[in-house]
């Protein structure tokens, strides 16, 4: 949130956290986050946030919540207001109707039915800024992004939108000498609880969890997300197997639970795969190996959010996390690069994220 | 330094500093750095580190420097002073003689014939404290590691003084997917110029940089340290290669300049290496690769700290960090965990460096 400054970003980082608390409950709507503020003494009117597919928008939740307080104050929306007539009605109506006097908004909506909802604001006489925020593949990255708080809620839905298919983040988690399990398989425990706690938080606000065929025969994970004590988290993500290998359901452990939590997709290949789980409403995946599934990932260009766990360890010998193909061999010209954004240190371990897309500050339009 | 609080920290912080310009120039003697302080305003009244072998080490420096001003002064030393008479007579009785008033050390002085410069002060009546740190395997890491400013100077020293050879440094940079080349062996560059810089200066404060013969062979690297703009560093370590492939001379860049500036090691025993380098006076060995040679470093159990350069891209395939050697096959009971010690941004790039030891507070012992 480096990227902006003072009060402004102040209020816009409190809606992008109301944002994150809705992460994965939204698909394949965005999980948006809207703040009202008095701008008499800039205090906080009421806060909203997407409700789960059917319920109200952002700005609708924090308008409910305003009431009659909504007259004269500024919203602070993550993503620019909806301009169309879908199950809730449109939010750029509903603020106008309210009388909200300045509207501010993050990122601009790139899906086509629902765009315009800036110039319908501005049209209807109140004073809009936004863009702030433009999400690029190109673009310098920010000198301080190690101690920017991190990656915006609407990031991965806004990725998917132009990509047309599910944002992907791959998860890995290795040894420092670059092992994601021992030589016989075992990977059990190379991270500490709380790099093993953010993993199972970071499950609880994605659409879909997904593995290969060949990690749930040799590892039998559950998948599911569980607080460190082992309750539930209260979303449970889709849980994915992806390969041809045959999968009775009652054998593992993924399977378990209502049907409709998880799937296995006979497939191998990623593109055929990641167009069924958009065909189902999935915007946001997180792939977590193992080291073939990330190799195919990474071979069919695919990779929009990395997440890499380190343990300050050694093994010597081991797993690589991923699988390095004969068939595909590299050159130094087919490096990517993606853009560095976060950086933290979970207990003895280090948690490294980069995406493809980062967001460039826009010169907002002023109404 | 955050095991260290308040003004005392301060000192000791600038002790440490002056201790780490001279890292690589005192083998094999400690690159100690030694602040005298006017206990009336806290004020520094001179600093002083380890002078090249057959010179001063660095509280002598120091009292030079204060002269008359040394009276009643407050000595912050990084180890423990020498009650040795070498080349340049103990310390601990320069001390007494300057009529210090008080002493702190760091460090104990672990190696036999100098050991015991705390008791002689003591004994002489000067008031002393130390050591307040001890280089240990075991203990808890600080739950603020990834801030602290990182590794004391004279750590890899004390290290090599309890493990009877040269301190190691393992460095790898690699890919976030796990690779420090692609499949054709290129890897220029994976990290941006920062992290080359950085790795630059590392080896400016280094014995010695070994490298595998292979890698000799394939990159022919100069292994020099350059500053940026491509200036050599006053201090350039010993360039060695290991293996036991026929390398020319003539042919290859690290052996150019003067003889004794590089050395072919022909064994594949690392052990042997070590105690070689060991007996020509090397204390602190910095790995660069390939991926054979930090293999066997790996199988041989040595590796007293890891220096994980990371960069924010991807190859999908190439060479791993580490050969993967299929005569070592491990399990999860064969890792080995190391002390988170330091996490940096370079440019895009991250940093992330573990210690096999780690400094544990000490209770000092009081006069």
């Amino acid at each position: 949130m480096t990227l902006l400054t003072g009060e402004k970003a102040a209020h816009f980082r409190r809606a992008d956290a109301a944002g994150w608390k809705v992460a994965g409950t939204t698909s394949p709507n965005p999980p948006v986050g809207c703040v009202l503020v008095d701008p008499a003494d800039g205090g906080v009117i009421a806060t909203g946030a997407t409700e789960p597919p059917g319920g109200a928008h952002a700005e609708i939740v924090a308008l409910r919540r305003a009431g009659e307080r909504a007259r004269g104050a500024h919203a602070y929306v993550t993503l620019e207001p909806c301009n169309h007539t879908g199950r809730t009605g449109p939010c750029a109506q509903a603020l106008i109707e309210a009388h909200v006097a300045e509207v501010h908004y993050l990122f601009a909506d790139p899906f086509r039915p629902a765009a315009g909802g800036g110039d319908r604001l501005r049209d209807a006489g109140v004073r809009v800024q936004g863009p702030y925020l433009d999400l690029r593949a190109d673009g310098a990255d920010s000198a301080d992004w190690s101690t920017s708080t991190g990656i915006y809620s609407v990031e991965a839905w806004l990725c998917s939108v132009l990509r047309g298919r599910p944002h992907v983040t791959l998860k890995l988690a290795r040894t420092a000498d670059g092992f994601i399990a021992a030589s016989d398989g075992s990977s059990q425990w190379i991270t500490g609880p709380a790099a093993r706690a953010r993993v199972h938080a970071d499950r609880a606000h994605r659409d879909a969890i997904v593995v290969g065929a060949g990690t749930v025969c040799t590892d039998n994970p559950r998948l599911t997300a569980r607080q460190p004590e082992g309750t539930p988290y209260p979303h449970q993500p889709l849980r994915v197997a992806l390969g041809r290998r045959n999968l009775p359901r009652e054998r593992y452990a993924m399977f378990q639970g209502p049907p409709e939590q998880s799937l296995h997709l006979r497939t191998h290949d990623i593109a055929e795969a990641l167009a069924e789980l958009w065909a189902r409403g999935v915007v946001d995946v997180l792939v977590e190996g193992g080291p073939t599934l990330i190799g195919a990932f990474l071979a069919a260009g695919i990779a929009d959010r990395l997440q890499c766990y380190t343990a300050p360890a050694v093994l010597g010998a081991g797993l690589p996390g991923v699988h390095n193909d004969p068939q595909h061999p590299t050159t130094m010209a087919d490096i990517r690069r993606l853009h560095p954004r976060g950086l933290t240190a979970l207990g003895p371990d280090v948690l490294f994220i980069a995406t493809a897309l980062t967001p460039i500050p826009t010169p907002p339009r002023k109404a």
